[in-house]
């Protein structure tokens, strides 16, 4: 299963260059991330956040623009004991061409005890079905 | 006394029209404010914040641009019993020429209450000293 | 007549208060801006940009937090030869409330010129679809 | 050679959970290249701008909190014949604990042309310069 995120770009998200700027796909993708986690753990709220970012990475194939519609597809490539890996594909909306390509490593992390966490089998189950296989 | 804040503007603060987009102004007051705010009270922290932006105001006066450096002065207009305002003066630091003129409402405020509180007398007085007549 | 944006509040525009940041406000305002804008002239790009703002104004009415949706209603309060004045009320979708209430003044600007320009009559009589009496 | 930049925390980069927002460290590796990049071409300005983002990454070490100052360490950990590696190290001032580690990979690019350039030479000796063996 593909998860999509709809972004309009923000004029403030672009920058002198006339383009998107970079740091600004760190966001989509977080904007993306989220709307995927309310489907792992419902009780989901700020007090009780579950996630931590480990690392983030993108790959930058086209420049977006202004105005500009992009469909974010989050899938998942890995799921470790603590951990997971979402990839995110992010397509213009009108074209389908990809313009940048995603990585975020999530750890299940207890903010309390400041110490990351096991997956519970329920929240594995539902990672499971967004799996790709790369083969 | 006049409180100096200096700020060189950020590539990612700049949008497509190629100068700095307008809402990155109340970025760097928030800096010059904050600044400000570690002479009202040194036992400031995340914890215990004692204020909030009751309202934000920003004339645009020249265009600003990438790598530009500004000088934010800082003083206070007003003092009430529970609020006061922040005027802040941006100017280019090389030719002093004024850029943007901002002022900002800020209430003294305990968020575990969720209420306005009365400014104590030693932040009072501080706050005197950054105060400008404007007769 | 009022145009609509609708905006969820995203992660990233949050701060350790635990609430939107006050910047972002400016950035919501931007987003309905602009929606609005493409109505005025629909031969508007980048190159070709035709508004730079003169002054931005925000009161914060109610503290706004991760995942709210707001509406933000955008009306004129004034038109004058060369600017105009947007207002912005920005309200919980859910709930109705007002969380926050701005006023942006926009100059109708020559950016190869750099100077202001009359507001051509075609624009005007779509501006004033817009304007609201406020006695 | 190290390139050394100092950041320090401003309150708009933390989010909801209290430390600062993850995508904040992709513009502060932007405030530490454009730093390092004023090196390789002093005549570089908007209208010329010769470089562009091909890939991000940051690896999170550290939680880092509002008002800490950050030390960012930029080298290179590779040179090709158009594109080259920046690596950063971003690091606590006062401890020197490392808080987050990037890499981008910055194509030298002719926004006219809209195509990827070889890297002169007079650049790739600066370059080399930074130039880090991890051997």
């Amino acid at each position: 299963m593909i998860h999509e995120t709809e972004i309009k770009v923000r004029f403030a998200e672009t920058d002198a260059l006339g383009h998107v700027n970079n740091t600004n796909f760190f966001v989509y993708m977080e904007v993306a991330r989220i709307e995927f986690f309310e489907k792992l753990d419902t009780s989901m709220s700020i007090n009780k956040w579950p996630f931590i970012v480990a690392s983030a990475k993108c790959d930058f194939i086209e420049q977006t623009f202004f105005n500009q519609t992009l469909i974010i597809e989050t899938t998942l490539s890995r799921i470790g004991s603590k951990s997971f890996t979402l990839t995110h594909r992010m397509k213009d909306k009108e074209t389908g061409k990809t313009v940048a390509k995603g990585e975020v490593v999530i750890v299940h992390f207890n903010f309390e005890a400041q110490q990351s966490e096991v997956i519970p089998p329920k929240m594995r189950e539902v990672l499971e079905q967004y799996l790709i296989s790369v083969a």
